[in-house]
């Protein structure tokens, strides 16, 4: 049987059960954003990975070294964010194919360490080996938060409001830029291009966000909200209707894909690696919460659809008629 | 500049000053075998990462699944046991090429499954992706062990014993075994090939030799003796001589070292992944911690050499006669 049968998660469900007795009570394991341990009476830490692989997640001539480095880190310090954490150390493994020199690799850790130091994440250890072709990345980072404060995605309750943190959809425009291979000095094309390779973690609107008890549910949107909105979906066994008027996009997306004859509700719900966080409010605690965020960040949480008591899948609505999106999520192995 | 140029410690060399004003004071980052960062007053966390590429590391077909499965984590457990700390849990992250089948990777998670169970290690998440050529694998594992009791490599103190807790070089001999094709239905090849899939990570070993004082330094053998002892003298500043005499080789080693014209010595020093713990011991302390691991393991610390007071290098020594060792230790880049 080939792994594309199965999928990604497919796979995962077939060894998931054989660890579940070795992990100890309070820990949570494989199936959120991070895991989290209990270290003290007060802490508890979280722990992420992500792996990028050359020619399936990034072309190497396609972005810079130091975009490269910046995004290794980037996409786990957005899992971090997701669980309402704040980042204690990253480790980096990477696998060099002997064609690429130093200069490549000092601007790799320049942009790694960029964003390191924005953030106050040492780099505490790592794995430096050779490949025989391709680029092979693979950062871990620790995170802490307050015991039991960390925010999953099985927290979704019923008429929660399904918010975002910002605009949907621009990094992957970025994307179809590059594989379209589009005019780069376009300064719209490169804005969009900017977003897909330099994403800002979320990490101080998820710290700020963990602090409310009415925040249930919360993820990053890492393979597009069609997708990832599933897995809050299953793991709280609820349902959601999505307003798609209500997704935000940029201006500058909505120009460029009228341009390209893109479909911009593709994009936006099904491109992924926005890096935003998605994430569930009690509808009792939302103005509240909206006016505190909208204090400390001068922007407002975006409300794009609510929790509904159903089926653990998503009902897009248009103009208050549903209607059916057939673009999914980013799966690895479709 | 090629990266074979300035060698695996060269690169991070240059990057390492970059992060050391992020590390927090009584954390420990790049440089042993894990990170030690302190989490409550009773404890530190130990961290380790490693990355297995094929056929940089490994050779798909020249080894089971299960045992690669064992092997990714067992490299990674042999890390938490040099610092004489407990392992809590793993994180896997696995890059996979479209030919491989769903039925490798169930057998290559049995094998992971095997030492989890046996260390009680639950695996706690990971990342799964897609690979263009090459099966990629990262495993971090973190552990745990008493406040200040995190054996590390700059402990080495002059006149300190250099042991070792087990035999050196069947692996490397297994290495040959595959290197030169030879039969691998021959008890004495497959013996040497199973120390070298199948290494046991030195975990209750680690942790039993952390309890002492009389310890100093502790680290693991990954990269054979030559090269990782100094490791240890490098950070501790000081010397070393080696009694070739001394170094522990299995019979079937030599008996097949024999058959093949192999030295002996080249693979014992030389040849890497044995994952045995090397140490240094205060000389007033040997015999009792000696007797103390006799009754709890059966078997003896077995002593190869000296920490001298001299320039961070090996002093070889055979029949009392120093000797040049050209053979060093495995690098990634040369």
């Amino acid at each position: 049987m080939k792994l594309k049968e199965i999928g990604e998660f497919g796979f995962i469900e077939r060894f998931k059960p054989w660890f579940e007795k070795l992990v100890p009570e309070n820990t949570v394991g494989i199936g959120d954003d991070c895991s989290i341990i209990p270290v003290t009476n007060e802490e508890d830490w979280v722990i992420t990975t992500d792996m990028l692989i050359e020619d399936v997640h990034f072309l190497r001539n396609a972005m810079t070294p130091k975009q490269l480095g910046y995004k290794s880190l980037a996409v786990n310090l957005s899992d971090i964010a997701s669980m309402g954490a704040s980042p204690v150390g990253s480790f980096l493994s990477i696998a060099i194919p002997s064609d690429l020199d130093v200069e490549y690799l000092d601007k790799f850790m320049q942009g790694y360490h960029q964003l390191s130091e924005k953030f106050n994440v040492p780099l505490l250890g790592g794995d430096t080996t050779k490949s025989l072709k391709h680029l092979a990345i693979n950062v871990c980072v620790v995170g802490k938060c307050k015991k039991g404060l960390a925010k999953r995605r099985n927290m979704a309750c019923n008429n929660d409001i399904i918010c975002v943190t910002g605009i949907l959809g621009d990094s992957a425009g970025g994307l179809q830029i590059l594989l379209n291979n589009l005019d780069r000095n376009n300064a719209d094309h490169d804005y969009l291009l900017k977003k897909h390779f330099v994403p800002e973690p979320r990490l101080d609107e998820g710290q700020f966000l963990a602090t409310f008890e009415g925040i249930h549910a919360m993820m990053d949107i890492s393979d597009g909200i069609a997708s990832d909105l599933v897995h809050i979906l299953k793991a709280s066994a609820k349902g959601a209707k999505i307003d798609l008027d209500s997704i935000p996009v940029s201006e500058t997306l909505q120009k460029v894909a009228k341009q390209q004859n893109w479909n911009i509700m593709e994009l936006a719900i099904g491109g992924g690696e926005d890096y935003e966080l998605l994430f569930t409010v009690d509808p009792a605690k939302k103005q509240e919460i909206d006016e505190a965020y909208f204090a400390r960040f001068g922007k407002h949480i975006i409300p794009i659809g609510k929790i509904e008591q159903s089926a653990p899948q998503i009902m897009w609505f248009n103009n208050k008629q549903e209607v059916i999106m057939k673009k999914g999520g980013f799966n690895h192995f479709a």
